[in-house]
């Protein structure tokens, strides 16, 4: 059959490999109908390795099953059948959660014996978990937006959501790309009320306008900031997402954030991590800063009151204000976790 | 009156100052009857510049109201109160939303014309929106556990919380001081099932068993990490509380969390930003990695089929598979935003 290989930057060919096959009793055999490339297969288009073996290429797919092992249960011969970037069981721990992503058995299109989705057929592994049945027909005028399915338009939604868009919010998108316009998708259809798009490529925000965005800042980095500083009442906004994967992009995105507000990161980074070391591919949330403890005594009031809590045994040690020199040397050597001043 | 001065690094002095005095109709006048040393205080204990006029010190305190101004209405002479580490006026639109810490019109204590906490008296800005009566007496054995709520309790809780701990959550807890030995309580109180204590001090970590920790790990950096694991079912933590606030520490907390886990960090950094520039005043959340797209189709999925939503339309131009590569260079090079593989 034949397929796409990137054999090195700026070498992509479409050539013969071997014909994808079943080979566990959980695959699926899917002949591929429409595939689309990512943003991210612009990486290494831009910095892959020369080599003779290439890398297959493609992760975005739609197409009709022509076989399934003994195991698969949810499709069957003949189901046009969306499938996800990344491959997934369904059923392990992270799955149920939600976190396909870090399925336990899961994996990704284009290495080692499952091929990419940039060719004529692909072999599923974990159909059941994996692929979900379209209920169009193959000539169906929807299927260009059933594609983004499988990634780009999952991926918007997916900054939307950590990045907390809803009612009311005023939502700033970093990135006039496919995966930022469809976050405004998203942010448009999660209730934002306002939503500011950074970018300057007049068939972009034009499409971008179309999708619902309020406004445009063509400019960039501080002059950007300020701009959506003065658009959202010179606070920031409430969701900012970060929908390109550089750096600077990130450090521009927690600039345009308000105070408490949150920003949701999908551009793929270059590398496995981002600055600061916060893990990318493992969807961890970071967040914090001073406690709004003004809003938590009527919270924990109560439960000092009652004697349901004890914090006060933090303080092991109780000095006059005349001895606080000595309570600050105390706990600076560790002799103290921490000093009560008695007046 | 007498009051904390530090004059510089190891050089607090305990010294006559200005009576402390109403200057706002929203002032209120407070005598100290109990005051904290904190941790945040070691941090120019060991680095203040030298200086004659020296900063005052101090934002942790309860006491008895002695004066309030014309405007004031929520507390009284003769209250005994407790305050934020910050004054805040209650009424602003980040108040209103509980951050009171970005109070448009807040403050700090020990700055300008308001004094510290470690002292004899302390004129409160904003005072119906800072102050919180306590309904106990002057010698009431709870003054220390209602001292911690001015500021180490309701960061251990806003550590808690912003991590996402609730029933059935393992918990990692990285500082076995003051404010990590709150955070145990925090994590024990919203119904955590599991709690590990990064400490090796014998006396905090028997404390913090008290409060609440299962498991204690003393090991650090990657034995920690990998000890974590294994306690955590080979998976880490569902949420990390960090409390120390050196970069190190954000990047064990951040190895500590498991997939789609999260960081709440508190630890005040010795710097305004921490790695990566995530502002920690702000208290800004920062989220996201790959999409779980599996999850989302079946939100998504109705919204294309009704047409509510069109992400199609960022496909603006179609290739077959012959053509992939040069839908790449058309990509690459900005000539398309994204580009469908007809097969």
């Amino acid at each position: 059959m034949r397929a796409t290989v990137m054999h090195g930057a700026f070498d992509v060919r479409v050539e013969d490999v071997p014909d994808a096959r079943l080979i566990e009793p959980t695959d699926a055999l899917v002949r591929v109908t429409q595939a689309a490339i990512c943003g991210s297969d612009l990486w290494p288009y831009r910095t892959l390795p020369a080599s003779d073996t290439g890398r297959r290429m493609g992760h975005e797919f739609i197409g009709v099953v022509e076989a399934v092992g003994a195991d698969v249960r949810t499709v069957a011969g003949g189901d046009l059948v969306v499938s996800p970037f990344l491959w997934s069981d369904g059923t392990c721990v992270f799955c149920r959660e939600g976190l396909h992503t870090s399925c336990l058995h899961g994996g990704r299109y284009g290495s080692d014996d499952v091929d990419g989705g940039q060719g004529e057929a692909v072999r599923v592994p974990q159909a059941d978990g994996t692929l979900v049945a379209l209920p169009v027909g193959e000539d169906d005028a929807l299927l260009p937006s059933l594609l983004t399915l499988s990634d780009v338009m999952g991926t918007g939604h997916h900054a939307a959501r950590v990045a907390g868009v809803g009612p009311g919010k005023a939502v700033a998108v970093v990135g006039d790309g496919a995966v930022g316009l469809c976050g405004v998708i998203a942010a448009k259809r999660l209730g934002a009320e306002q939503i500011v798009l950074l970018g300057h490529h007049p068939d972009r925000v034009a499409l971008g306008r179309e999708f619902g965005v309020t406004d445009i800042v063509a400019e960039r980095g501080g002059e950007a900031v300020e701009r959506v500083r003065e658009l959202t009442g010179g606070f920031g906004a409430h969701a900012v997402l970060e929908c390109v994967g550089l750096e600077q992009a990130l450090v521009t995105a927690l600039e345009l954030a308000r105070p408490g507000g949150a920003v949701g990161r999908v551009g793929v980074p270059q590398d496995e991590t981002f600055p600061g070391g916060i893990p990318f591919w493992k969807n961890v949330h970071v967040g914090g800063g001073p406690a709004p403890v003004r809003a938590y005594l009527e919270e924990l009031l109560p439960d000092v009151l009652d004697g349901r809590i004890e914090p006060g045994r933090v303080f092991d040690r109780t000095v006059t204000l005349d001895e606080v020199p000595d309570g600050y040397r105390a706990m600076n050597d560790r002799e103290s976790i921490k000093v009560l001043v008695e007046l």
